[in-house]
């Protein structure tokens, strides 16, 4: 077949490009094992027992040219307490490095930055304290585990690296690389089973392009995860865990669609990142009028938390205020949030905005007696009640007219999570259509907007 | 208790106003005397073998003073031919009236007018032709069930009628009285069964007040009837039929309704006819503004068929253009049919009549790979294809943005029933709010409309 020669072409095409060169994998190399001494070497000096190791992509010859994320664990006995690996584990990083700044995810490290030995290339550092655990489903916390990750790959990825790139770039082009909440997609460790899984990349998507709603991968055969993910992909190292559990369903959906469109149609395009300007005020003042629906922003100050935490909250937001609006009886056509200048926002594009007064509240069925009573003795003396459908009802006002109206005055009766509600506490605005500021990164979020939906 | 009292002192007065008195039943004897013997006379000379009988609420005394309904059946042996039957029947039925027409139920019969011996009231009888059958299960016609009806009954009603009369009061001001499918409500003969299984009008009303959906009377206890409906009074004549399938839902929750609601308040107001103005075409306008909705109607000539013909069709017309507005994505809050003055009527009130343009079509799931290929087979090289929600989805134009286009150009795509689809197809209306034309009946029409709703 001559789509399988154009794959191929087009695959080591890409290799050449992104494939670190044997220089650029000697000055990480050496950077890295630098770090790894200057901490050794300060535990030594200050009497903490502890000791760094590499993993991750740099670890492992996994990472794409020009995505270098050096991770360092700096290790602590299990019986060390909590408070003393943090405080050390913190210590320990900060003492080697010029420049860093304290992060936090599901615990807190240090990101650091530091020069090759040329002092040419600066290069990124994460340093995480975590605890040698004996066994990785006996964790004391979620970073435990990446050391055994680290060990499970490093012993059988050799000879797959190319294929790794390969996946990590194509899924990096359709934005659904990472599983960070934001983006909910495929990890680099995902994506080196996935390999290991299949074997290749094209074969990988040659089996991609049949998965279905469910689709189960467990390498050492013997996982007892039972949730119900689109993905489910049994981690070796601890058989209760899907490391898939982060994909969602569009990522999934996205993946499989690609997979299926590549091989019918290979294209360099694939592997080149999409570029598009941000759209600007007037031309979005443009396609809603072309669309005839209302777009309504609620626009609030971004909560201080990290996106882990914020886009949860956002995701549920839109889904319970989404909830709201059709509860209402009002339709909405689209949704997405977004976090840009320090603010949030969440848009909801409707299809219908606006309805009459008029409503109609429906009551018990007519065979119910003791609810039936209840009912007139509420409505008779001011509704006319009627029957409809086998059921008591009667007419009555529609407290909200319009979206706006009813998200200015119920938007705190949402589930908006603890964050979101607060920061939307303390002061919000509503806009719709044309009133939409175009403040920093909303263009490329309506870019995106409009070419997702 | 008070209320009882106040029920036996109001259905007194009722049944003194209601009862015809010995005069006047005295009358409606000899008339149906005399047209019984003329037929049979008539029938001798004719050499026809068949012979008159009385039936109904004459028959049995349980007519509603100055609702005098005669109805006299023409008893032809099983084995004549049907033709036969109504030939000779008609002929024999137009033979003995001055003043008649020829009426068409299931069968053709003749609806004619006769005075009393003073020549000083009018009277109009039913003269229809039916078999003398040996078993009320082994019908060749659905009016040789009457007769059998006819024995059971005055084989057993007698001390009794007051109540009937009181019932058939009752259903008739709360419009539920008469088996039509113009109405779908109570007739006269399941009257006549509730009452003998009751034992009186209060004791039905107190259990009518506690009916449920599917509410099953078997006065023989041998019924075999398995449909579904409302309420199922098994008929004792025919253990196979249910003598109240016509009864509406509305119809039976209705009953139920005021039934609770006399004996709570018993007024004599049930006892009375309901009196309404019919609606202005200003006070329709009025209203109609004052709601905020759209009424359109579909106004076109009435099919010259039968009502329990025609009501059928135009119910489910009416259903059948009400799933097509909403699959469209229009809001329907109600909906009602009427026929006047030779004009048929379908009405909408729409809560949402307008759209935007824009329309979401979802395709197949992405990982339905054959279903996937033929849905960017047909949309591929015109729209952009997303992923919404795990399906494949494009954004098409909507073909109609408003309700009045939508009908006017689909209405027969919907199921009409023959004669209904026949009349349309000739042509029709579709109006909107104050297009709408107040034509002789849309009044009342209307005053109905918003009183039920």
């Amino acid at each position: 077949m001559k789509e399988e020669a154009e794959i191929k072409r087009i695959c080591d095409e890409v290799i050449e490009r992104i494939r670190p060169d044997d220089a650029e994998r000697a000055r990480v190399k050496a950077v890295t094992t630098r770090i790894i001494n200057m901490i050794n070497q300060k535990a030594l000096e200050l009497g903490i027992e502890a000791h760094a190791v590499s993993v991750g992509s740099t670890a492992r010859n996994t990472w794409v040219h020009g995505e270098t994320d050096i991770d360092i664990f700096i290790m602590f006995p299990e019986d060390v307490p909590e408070e003393d690996l943090k405080d050390n584990g913190l210590a320990l990083a900060k003492s080697i490095s010029d420049r860093y700044e304290e992060r936090y995810a599901s615990h807190p490290y240090i990101h650091a930055y530091f020069y090759d030995s040329e002092g040419r290339t600066e290069y990124e550092a994460d340093l995480v304290p975590c605890f040698a655990v004996k066994d990785a489903s006996a964790l004391k916390s979620a970073v435990d585990r990446t050391p055994f990750h680290n060990g499970y790959i490093m012993e059988r990825i050799h000879g797959l690296e190319d294929d790794v790139l390969l996946l990590k770039l194509f899924m990096m082009c359709l934005d659904i690389y990472g599983s960070e909440l934001r983006r909910k997609g495929f990890s680099g460790y995902l994506c080196e089973l996935l390999i290991l899984n299949y074997s290749s990349f094209v074969e990988l998507l040659l089996n991609a392009s049949r998965w279905r709603y469910g689709e189960r991968i467990d390498l050492e055969g013997k996982g007892k995860y039972k949730g119900e993910d689109p993905l489910i992909v049994i981690d070796p190292v601890d058989r209760n865990r899907n490391v898939a559990a982060a994909v969602s369903d569009y990522s999934f959906c996205r993946f499989i669609d690609a997979a299926r469109e590549f091989l019918a149609q290979p294209q360099m395009s694939f592997f080149l990142p999409r570029v598009a300007d941000p759209m600007s005020a007037e031309e979005f003042v443009k396609r809603v009028k072309r669309r005839g629906t209302e777009f309504v922003m609620v626009l609030f100050e971004a909560p201080e938390v990290v996106e882990d935490i914020l886009f949860p909250q956002l995701r549920k937001a839109e889904l319970s205020i989404t909830d709201m609006i059709e509860r209402d009886g009002f339709k909405v056509y689209g949704s997405d949030v977004a976090v840009e200048g320090g603010k949030a926002f969440l848009l909801f594009e409707l299809l219908l905005w606006s309805l009459p007064r008029l409503k109609k509240h429906t009551g018990p069925p007519v065979t119910s007696k003791y609810h039936s009573e209840q009912f007139k003795d509420i409505y008779a003396s001011t509704h006319p009640i009627f029957i409809d459908d086998g059921r008591y009802a009667v007419e009555v006002e529609r407290r909200y007219t319009d979206v706006v109206s009813l998200l200015k005055n119920e938007l705190m009766s949402c589930s908006l999570g603890k964050d979101v509600s607060e920061s939307i506490g303390r002061g919000c605005e509503v806009l719709r259509n044309e009133e939409i500021r175009f403040v920093a990164g909303i263009g490329y979020f309506f870019r995106c907007y409009f070419r997702g939906i």
